[in-house]
């Protein structure tokens, strides 16, 4: 297998791009696919400082090097989530990358803001795990860039997860969901900053090739609350779909973004105010992060007049 | 299990309603969820007849026995694809069906319309099989509807059908395709007779149910041309999304149409015209039905200059 650049022996082969490269032309591919989906998207300025969520997995810390050695005026954001052993080792992970780079990383932490780790949340609350993990940490990167002035948090979501997800909301046609998903999601109101995607071009397999090529120490271990989720059940299907034909989470995603997306942008329209309690954008009274902060609080009052909840078994995770 | 309704023991489990029934109450069941579909969707009268087409499978056969003896007014039509054995074997359950009956069956012929049975004009055309077949089907249905002074045709196609077809449509986001799934196609010009699926509420399981719990005599052998086919390949997946949750076909089907397709109705508009060769309904100067005839003709006019074509080679089934 030749490089499609230099003809010499190609170390990757890109069946959806029908091509194969050598390590240097890979990740000269990988940069042109970011840098492009960044001008085809407006995602970024040079000039504007951006704030990257990274978790310590290959696809936030090979977005941020790719950003900062583009010469994008980057900072890492690095959320405790409290999850056990994970959470230490990926935060060790983000820690080193940032310091051997000279990256300014910040640091916020859940258990802070919520009221409990995550494993806490999950059991003071009904709600999913995955769910409201998530809620949590776009409800921190969007609080922690205001605080600092970035007006812009990238995240690492690759083509995988775009397609993973964008299956989930569509197998249920979840029409809120579908007129959201986007890999720019713009600062509609004054308190919330743009959130981009600048890998959402690149697979999984493309952003570990490209973080191994790059020498990541990345931490490789998933979320141990990941296990069974519906959204691994989903990327396995998409990869068999993959499998039999090269190229089919491209023309997913791709295709819902040229054609599926506006269909669905007229239908949904929100109207956007500010939480009564922390002054972050909802649709309702309290936000959505306040309601589950108070559930979890609640939870913990209760708790306390029968027994000592603790949130650091590691034992119970699931 | 118990039967829901009687509490007698159940033969059937529906883990998708939570249900279980026992086979006269299933076969109600069943009658029910058709009976649903036509009065929700308004595609049938009593008075109106109604042609069912049928290929001696389990879903038409089933369509057209609850039809008949729910007192509409119904002819079969079986269309001959000249597909080897399999249509033979299909024909003659049909016949049976119709005679045991006494219910009138229309029979057209595929190669005296195209100018070659299905096996030769996948060879006469680049077009893949199940496409020129299904193009052809849709095309004969009309055109033996208007002849015989039928105004809407009902066919077989179920909830596993519909999901699967569906499926494949999202996957590619083809607006035109999304913008049309539905249990009814209007006839939205003098020449397009109604189109209409009153099992869709029913999956692949319940039609077999309730052919076997019948007594209909049904052909089992599937299409030889079907191997391999895509769809085949997404039904598989939504079985396994449906073993992991019941009721995903359900609520991926009638979720797209709540809330999907009014998405894409919007987007697409097209022009009908009349086929400037045969008269039938087209968006472009001739039909897609007179375009295939035309290569398949070529085809054979060239042939005949070099080798004659033999069409009726079981073994090239492919």
């Amino acid at each position: 297998m030749k490089c499609r650049k230099c003809g010499a022996q190609a170390v990757l082969e890109l069946r959806r791009h029908n091509a194969a490269f050598c390590a240097p032309d890979f990740e000269e591919f990988f940069r042109r696919q970011v840098v492009e989906a960044i001008r085809k998207h407006g995602m970024l300025t040079r000039e504007e400082p951006v704030l990257v969520a990274v978790s310590g997995g290959k696809d936030s810390l090979a977005l941020w090097d790719v950003l900062s050695s583009e010469g994008y005026n980057t900072a890492g954001l690095y959320l405790n989530l409290g999850i056990f052993d994970y959470s230490k080792d990926s935060r060790t992970k983000c820690e080193a990358f940032a310091t051997g780079r000279g990256l300014k990383l910040i640091i916020a932490d859940v258990e802070a803001e919520v009221g409990a780790p995550i494993p806490g949340v999950q059991r003071a609350t009904r709600r999913p795990t995955c769910s409201a993990c998530g809620l949590s940490k776009r409800y921190l990167m969007n609080k922690v860039a205001l605080d600092h002035g970035f007006s812009v948090v990238a995240t690492g979501h690759n083509l995988d997860d775009e397609a993973a997800t964008l299956f989930g909301s569509t197998l249920r046609w979840q029409t809120d969901a579908l007129s959201r998903q986007s890999p720019v999601l713009p600062a509609t109101h004054p308190k919330l900053v743009r959130r981009v995607k600048p890998l959402y071009r690149l697979s999984e397999l493309e952003t570990a090739a490209f973080a191994f090529l790059r020498g990541i120490d990345y931490i490789v271990e998933e979320c141990p609350f990941s296990r069974g989720a519906t959204s691994l059940m989903h990327k396995e299907i998409l990869n068999r779909l993959e499998a039999v034909s090269p190229g089919a989470k491209h023309n997913f995603v791709y295709g819902f973004l040229e054609r599926g997306r506006p269909a669905f942008e007229r239908m949904e329209s929100v109207t956007l105010r500010e939480c009564a309690r922390c002054g972050q954008v909802t649709t309702s009274v309290l936000c959505a992060f306040c309601k589950l902060a108070g559930r979890v609080k609640r939870t913990l009052v209760t708790q306390s007049h029968t027994e000592r909840p603790s949130f650091d078994r590691e034992n119970e995770a699931n």
